[in-house]
């Protein structure tokens, strides 16, 4: 099915390719053959694409499509999903667009601008169908048929008293299940937590993946209902943290949209930024070796093994930083398992470098003779776990004062400790060649 | 709620504790701690927690739980879950649970392990409650009152026809909704594409998360309905993805399971193949420094600029590698796009490699004087166009000889683009300076 625009000969999508397969296609063209395209597509197929399109493309035709046929798919999607896009808009676009739509749609999408970004107000739906307590199943039924056209979901349903305090959730599954005369209090899950509204998206979605529910309930400082989350949503927070954590693991920031819609100058302008901070931070390489100048020159074969000891290190401290943030981001490890994750890589460090260590002492004696051999063992100890912990202390550190910890990431911390690495060897080989 | 097995009192878990809190903390703890506390817990809750938890730490309670325990456990699982925590097992563990399992539970079990590892067959769950066409809305809400209680999910109902073909599905939601004589043909979705049970897990997970549905059919060569695949097995197997793609990232292999339940000396032994293996990898840069000795001898400052060079490199190959593999992973590229993948790269790399140079040669200069400068401005262009183009193209390469894009990941190329950086570096040195 997938086909590339070269071989595809009208500009058009047949009608009867699924809604997924169409938003394939789309992702992999540049912008303007985007909205081109987009533009053929009948009005009713048109709106379910859109709905399930990455929110950087979405963005793409709002700034390409004619004003009246973004307003009609602005107003087509879900509360949740449109507050995304018209936050990622800029401010005149999204004001425009905000006044186009119908007052009760404009309503609800001002309600969830008003919370802060990555928190779960934003991604929660305020179209819930609530249910009372005193409800026969009969009822209930006959209820969420009348009125259940126009929630967002009604596999969960909650269960509020008469100041909209959340009582418990009723799931769908037990409503049709159960006896047409049993109350819904008593098909009611009481033992969920709901979720501040103020909470952070990403911790939500976790705990919707953990639970394996539907739809996990939002509520204000009151205790009262404010909507619900969605697995849907939750899935797509999660893979949105996803990209984020390896676009940082990579050192660069994330595209946050598809990557044949970005051009190369643009990929560039995303990149040339950190990989020039990472260079400055490099610079202490150079002052460390310029600083031992005399010693490189006395005994040039100590040059031969600055690539490979401080790959080592680099590679050493990746595994832990990576090992760790994953820990974290899955909430195994928080900021006050500091030491204890700190004194667990140290040693996993140590005894790494003794393995590399005592793998290569006797090829490098053959090599370079006996005291650089044993200089370079040393160091492969010493900057191994060095490695291994400053990868695992950056992370947690980040996490304690409040900064991601995917930010402190590999490139970060290669760098960090290459200077370190390279201040050990060659005082290591002072000490021993000397 | 977060607290630490040292300011814990006793070895217990409070009743009231929800399970996913109570899993939380099981997962912070070593394994022996684990299985002495978990025997504590009633066995109602026991069974809810036990689902909950990481497929590692099943398996470590496994190994210390004692069999009837083990047994009732195991049985509890949902056939997707228990045939995933069987596989991981060693075979006489596993055949011995099999065999004091139900025979229902044993025969559902041993059919999905009949299926490839990594295939849609393992995550299925083989107990779905299926329409027949002809029915009206009132009779099958009547049927699954009836016999619903025994299937995984009923918010997704298969329409099959009598030799068991899909005719698309039937979604509670919109059953509860109609009008109680409408027949169910008119409701189901018949658009649905149904994976075969041999499809790729990933593929079949991106799938449901990319078109919001709650459940995906899996049929087998003829067409015929063998199960459904769940939304919440779909968000596990990404996750599982994610920890391998990060693992990989970070050039180790995936845990697969709790941070401190694996031990130092474990965590090592995960390691270390990998840091062995791209230290052998970087001898290639001793090799190229080594034929070199003569020009770094006679120009000792050229050695000042290793660590900058290959780091720059370093980095720049994992920006644009990590950029790939996302989009790989998504399916935005495919193998097919690798000549337009690698000039865009290329490209990238050329302008990056250019604005480090422009903005790093008047400092150079002034440090070092002219001719040393340019040749590490230079160097930083070539550098940075090879790795950008080698980070593209080993993951796209990787996977069109059916490796994992992730494996061929920074640390790989990295140590695959020093040596190649390096040589370089000294021929624009011996052209420019001798």
């Amino acid at each position: 099915m997938r086909q590339t625009e070269h071989d595809r000969d009208e500009n058009t999508l047949p009608a009867t390719m699924p809604a997924y397969e169409a938003v394939r296609e789309l992702t992999r063209l540049e912008p303007p053959e985007q909205a081109e395209i987009f533009e053929q597509i009948p009005e009713q197929q048109a709106t379910a694409i859109f709905g399930l399109l990455d929110k950087g493309v979405q963005q793409q035709l709002v700034d390409r499509l004619p004003l009246a046929q973004v307003v009609r798919l602005v107003e087509s999607l879900e509360p949740d999903d449109r507050a995304q896009l018209l936050e990622e808009l800029p401010a005149p676009t999204a004001r425009k667009l905000l006044s186009n739509l119908s007052p009760h749609e404009r309503q609800m999408t001002a309600q969830l601008l008003g919370f802060p970004e990555e928190s779960v107000g934003r991604i929660m739906t305020p179209e819930f169908l609530a249910l009372g307590p005193g409800l026969t199943v009969a009822q209930a039924l006959e209820k969420i048929r009348r009125e259940g056209q126009a929630a967002e979901t009604i596999y969960v349903l909650p269960l509020l008293d008469d100041d909209h305090h959340l009582l418990g959730l009723v799931y769908l599954k037990d409503l049709v299940l159960a006896p047409c005369d049993q109350l819904v209090d008593e098909l009611a899950d009481t033992m969920v937590r709901p979720l501040p509204a103020l909470e952070d998206q990403e911790v939500a979605a976790r705990l919707i993946q953990m639970t394996d529910t539907l739809a996990a309930p939002v509520v204000d400082k009151e205790g009262r209902l404010l909507g619900l989350v969605t697995v849907d949503d939750a899935m797509d927070v999660l893979d949105r943290e996803v990209e984020e954590d390896l676009a940082w693991a990579g050192g660069s920031e994330p595209l946050a949209r598809p990557y044949f819609s970005v051009s190369a100058l643009r990929l560039a302008r995303t990149r040339v930024i950190w990989l020039l901070a990472l260079a400055l931070a490099a610079i202490l390489t150079v002052n460390v070796l310029s600083a031992f100048e005399a010693t490189l020159e006395a005994v040039i074969s100590l040059a031969l093994f600055i690539p490979l000891l401080i790959d080592t290190g680099g590679n050493c401290g990746a595994q832990s930083a990576t090992t760790l943030m994953r820990a974290m981001s899955v909430g195994e490890i928080g900021p006050q398992d500091l030491l204890r994750v700190l004194g667990r890589e140290c040693l996993v460090g140590l005894l790494l470098g003794a393995m590399l260590a005592a793998i290569g002492v006797i090829p490098l004696w053959l090599f370079v003779g006996g005291p650089v051999a044993l200089v370079v063992a040393l160091t492969l100890i010493v900057i191994c776990s060095l490695a291994a912990t400053a990868g695992a202390a950056v992370p947690v550190l980040a996490d304690r004062i409040g900064i991601d910890p995917a930010v402190a990431s590999a490139p970060f911390i290669t760098t960090l400790i290459d200077a370190a690495g390279l201040l050990a060897y060659f005082l290591i080989a002072r000490a021993i060649l000397f």
